[in-house]
Parts: structure tokens; sequence; C-alpha cells
């Protein structure tokens, strides 16, 4: 989210000085000896910080994966109830539950922490939960627990806990040169539906149906799942920041490149109505599709070998290759005019642009 | 916390409508439909929401007790620095921890939620990072996974994971009456620490070790794990909020009465000096005890049959009997007088005390 249309960078000084990897590798940094305690008969987590989810290994035959994730007012949604409170709901367990689809697991059980002004326990409470309790019926989910506390602005904390057979979970970390690059669905639609509310188009008629993958994400479960049950992926994580940022992250964590053709990512439609909007003709689809965010697809790679497999996977009519993976560190980008630039990291991080929002 | 000085009731427009009881019983009905629709062999949570961690069965002999906790600035501790960043970190994870020792379970595992202004991702992260740090390694658990973004207060959410023996956590729900009750510890000291804090006499000379138990609190991991495992106890939680609130939690858990002896209660002592600094004359010992809250102690209840096992306890000297479970559904508590009051929910309610803080 952010730089999606082509606008002023802000002055030097706004730019706080840590972004959300650097902030992550001093927390990893900082707790890299009490792991070494760990042991006994149950193994350290191999995902760990940084990977969509951690996975613990009990002592049956099934593991559990579990993460948690923020979904905080004026950072993640619009303060002042300009994002539904029926969105807010939905939204903040479909998100979080993608990074057990990012693992390949199956959502279990959640857990919910929710800080809200006391004015929020009436009406707003109401659609939160119902919202809540939808996502929760499509996914399967059970809520298993929380904590509840009041605060002056909503905050929401929400832990996911799903569950894979013993060793077929994906990390971001096994892809290898000459992998192919796929994804799931149409890219930037989420980011398309921000951009109308950034704008205060939201409301217009037409809209609802642009808004929908903004307000209301659908996930990847049931393929997440089949991809890792069927070994079928090599590396595999959800696109929750864009494909700029999250392809270098995958690429990053299996210590290899990528390349990436712009005309094979499957771009948002941005209709002629959008474009005559205020403030909308400049947006540009590719950067929606690029560093959007909030997609929810999946982002996975596949050794060649297993490619034709790929067939019988649910949802295969929407999984796109987008590239390739490729040795060294390079990620970069083949543009429809043929040229090769760097696939810069221009998508969501809260520490780079939160003070543009 | 709150109201530990007797002091004037606020004006009843600023009482908010909700409660965090009522706001938990609303989000439990809310999600009553979709826990039927589970099953399978994992059976759901018997804990579930109101009790102090949910517990996951797995296909293993051990099962997994999960926990989640918001730890928020201007609501769990002092806004714009005046609690110390060492502080936030090392009770951020003790006082989630502590419902994990309120379950019987062995901490192993937790993940960290991280919001913060970007002005605090230098020294101020650093203290953060090593109190967190300090209580990882003396509760031997491992940081699996997180989120971190940029608000401009601190949020704080805890996951913490345990590990229990099938069929050994101990819930709140297990008191029959005839059942004696017991406390471990010394109760008021977190809160007599907080009125140094919120009077800003926790800098003067000598006040540090009255600041500890709030500022560094200690939770009874082995205890608890020892009374869950050798079957000791019927039902226990940890103080969080105070004794008055949560023993009439337990009571209406398991669905009985108690009655406390208010001499019995192991009070805190307050140190003459403290009653000369201003504001603190009037300080009772005894509502801090019973409505202080954040001392982390355990409330258990054991079956007077298996009272002499007790002595084997890890840190018996430490343990007092305050009463008893008794059939029906009053908690009284009986005072040095002799006179027979009910025992008032006074502790830590969000809801119900925020506007005050």
């Amino acid at each position: 989210m952010g730089e999606l249309v082509e606008r002023k960078k802000p002055p030097v000084a706004t730019v706080p000085r840590d972004n959300e990897g650097e902030l992550i590798a001093r927390i990893t940094k900082a707790f890299a000896v009490p792991r070494l305690n760990l042991g006994q008969s149950r193994v350290p987590p191999r995902g760990w910080i940084g990977d969509d989810a951690a996975v613990i290994r009990g002592d049956g035959k099934k593991d559990w994966v579990v993460s948690c994730d923020f979904f905080l007012e004026g950072v993640h949604f619009l303060p002042d109830g300009r994002t539904p409170a029926k969105a807010i709901g939905y939204k903040a367990l479909t998100r979080a539950t993608s990074d057990l689809a990012a693992m390949g697991a199956q959502p279990r059980y959640f857990l919910l922490s929710l800080a809200l002004p006391a004015l929020r326990t009436g009406t707003w409470l109401e659609g939160f939960l119902a919202g809540l309790r939808r996502a929760t019926q499509e996914l399967g989910m059970a809520l298993i627990g929380g904590d509840t506390t009041k605060k002056r602005d909503v905050a929401i904390s929400i832990t996911v806990i799903g569950e894979v057979w013993r060793g077929r979970e994906l990390y971001r970390s096994g892809a290898k040169p000459g992998d192919l690059i796929y994804v799931s669905g149409t890219l930037g639609r989420a980011g398309l539906g921000l951009e109308l509310m950034f704008r205060g188009l939201g409301g217009r008629q037409g809209m609802s149906g642009l808004l929908r993958r903004h307000l209301y994400p659908s996930i990847r479960t049931e393929l997440g799942m089949w991809l890792a049950t069927h070994r079928v992926a090599s590396a595999m994580m959800d696109l929750s920041d864009g494909l700029s940022t999250d392809l270098r992250r995958l690429c990053a964590a299996s210590k290899v490149g990528a390349k990436v053709w712009a005309d094979w990512v499957p771009q948002v439609r941005i209709p002629d109505g959008v474009r005559k909007l205020r403030g909308m003709a400049r947006l540009s689809a590719e950067r929606l599709a690029l560093d959007g965010g909030e997609d929810y697809e999946l982002l996975f790679c596949v050794p060649p070998e297993r490619v034709a497999k790929l067939r019988a996977a649910p949802g295969f009519s929407s999984i796109r290759q987008v590239g390739e993976i490729r040795s060294g560190t390079d990620a970069i980008i083949v543009g429809s005019d043929g040229e090769r630039r760097e696939l810069v990291a221009k998508g969501w991080d809260p520490f780079r642009r939160l003070q543009r929002r």
C-alpha cells in the first residue's frame, strides 16, 4: 500500500531510520541465545521469525502452525469509522489466517485480543462481531480465547493456529534456481479498493464491487494446503505487502535471485469510470499489482519437474507463472518494453510509509 | 488496580455501560455456534474464553495451552516513558505467562506483536528487548514469531504457548463446596508499587524495592505445574485483577460460593516512611491486598483430603489458606471485627476504571 500513484517522494526528514525488516532483524538478534537453550525432544521451529508463521512440533503426527497479527485503527484500517466495523471484523481474521495458508496449514483456532473505546461497545461491536463470525464460519475456525480491554482507539491482535502433517509445511526459504514462480489470482485489486477509500470515493455508486477485495479479502487456504500436502511447491508465502516486497523477501530467505516478466503478472483492471474520478487518472495498474499489497494471494515456487502436477491444484485456472528463480541475489523485472530493471520493494512497510497516510 | 485509597466514586455519567465481563460474555455468545462445527478426533478446548488460557488437544501425550494478552501504553502501563522500557519488556512476557502458570502448564514459546512510534526504535527498544530477554531466559521460553508495526503509542500483544500432560491442566471451574482456598505469596505488593508510580513517587530514595513487584513481577510457574501434575488442586487461576475480583470469577466458573477471612489474607506491609508521603496516609493494606491486582500470585482450591499433600509443594512456605468454598453463590468476607460482608469485586476492570487513570 502507499506509492501507488506516482507522487513526489516525502522529504527525507520524515523518513524514520528504521524499517520493518531491520526491526525484525534486531529483535531476532536479541533473542538468538535463548533459542539454543531449547531442545529436548522438541526441536525449535524451523520457520521462526521472518517466516509467515512458526511451526510447533508436538509428539503426534501433526504439528501446529502459529502466527499473530496486529490490526490497528489508523495503521491497518482507516480511523473514525471510515472502514466499516463488519469489514474490520472479517478482515482481521482472514488476513491473519492468510499466514497459515502461506505455510500450507489447515486453519483451526484463533485467539482475539480486542481493545476499544467504550463508545464502540454498542452497534460498532455488533458489526465487528458479525464480520468476524462470518470469517470464522467460512474458514472453519473456532475462537478459543482472548483478551479485552479499553482504549481510545481500536486495536486488534489475532493469533491463529493451524495444523499441518509433520514436515509438510512450506517456508519462504526453499526456493532453488530454476524453480518457476507462480502467483494465484489477480494482483492489485485490494490496492485499488484502498485508493478509492483513501480518496473518500468508497461510497459512490458502483464502487462496492471494487472495494470488496480491500474490505473482505479472500484467502487461498485450500490451494496452500494442497501445495504443501502434495509436496508440489518448494517455497511459499502470502502476498500481504505487494509482490515487489514479498518476492524480495522470499529471495532473501532462499538466498536466490528472481526474474519477473511484468506482462505475466495478472494485473487488476481499472474501469474507465474510475479513471475519471478525482485523483485516479494516473493510477497505474502495474504499480497496484506489484506494490499494492493486501491481496492475500499466494506466491510460490515450483521446481520444473513438478510443474505438471499443478494441473490438479484447486483453483488451477487462477494460477499464473510470473517469473523464475535464478542464482545470485538480484531480483529483476522485465518490462513490456523488454527493458530489464531492478525489482524495487515498494510495497507496504509500516516504518517507511506511515507518515504519508 | 484503581480503588485502593478510599476515594469518592466517579460520577455515574463517566461509567461506561459495559464492563469486561459483559463484553467477554457477548463475544462468547456471538461465537457459540461455530464451536459446534468442530470436532473430529480433536475436541474443542474445555477451558475456552473466560479461563486463563485455552487448551489445544493434539494427537500426542501432551496438550498445548495458549493465551494472549495485550499490554498497552496508557492502559496497562504509564504513558510517555514513565514506566521504564526494561520493565515493560519484562512485565509484558511475565504477566502473559502467568496465564500458563494458572493452568499448570510449562511455558515454552511466545509470539510478540509490537507496535511503536519511530522515536521508540532506538534506546527505548534496546531497553524493552533487554527486559524481554531477561524474562525469556528466566522463564525458559523461546520467541518464535510475531509482528511489528508503527503506531503513535506503544501496543504490545503477547501470545504464550505452554504444554501440559493430557488432562492435567487446571481450570477455574473445578472448585467444590468444602474445598480450601489458598493463595501464594503476599497480596497488594504490586498495587503498592502502582500507587507510588501514580503519584510520581517512584524515583524517591528507598522506593525501588517497593516498585519491584509492580515493574518486575514474579510468577509461580513451578507451583502451578506441581499443583496440576500431582492433581492436588481442584481449581486454579492467577491473581491478575485482585482477589476480590478473581475469586468471584473462580466462584462463578465453578458455580459455588466462598467465605474468606480478611485476617488470613497475607497483606502487603506499608512502610511508615511511605505513609508519610503525599496522598499515601489513607492507603489501606487490606484494600491493596483484596483489590490491588497484578500480583500474579496463584489462587487455588484444594479438597480437604488432599491438603496434606501440599507440604511437598515448591514454595510451600509462601502458601496461605484464605478461606473455603461453600455451596450457593455468595462470596463473603469476614472482617477482623467478625463482621460478615459481601466480597465486592473492586479489582481491575478496564471498562469500569480507565476513566480514572
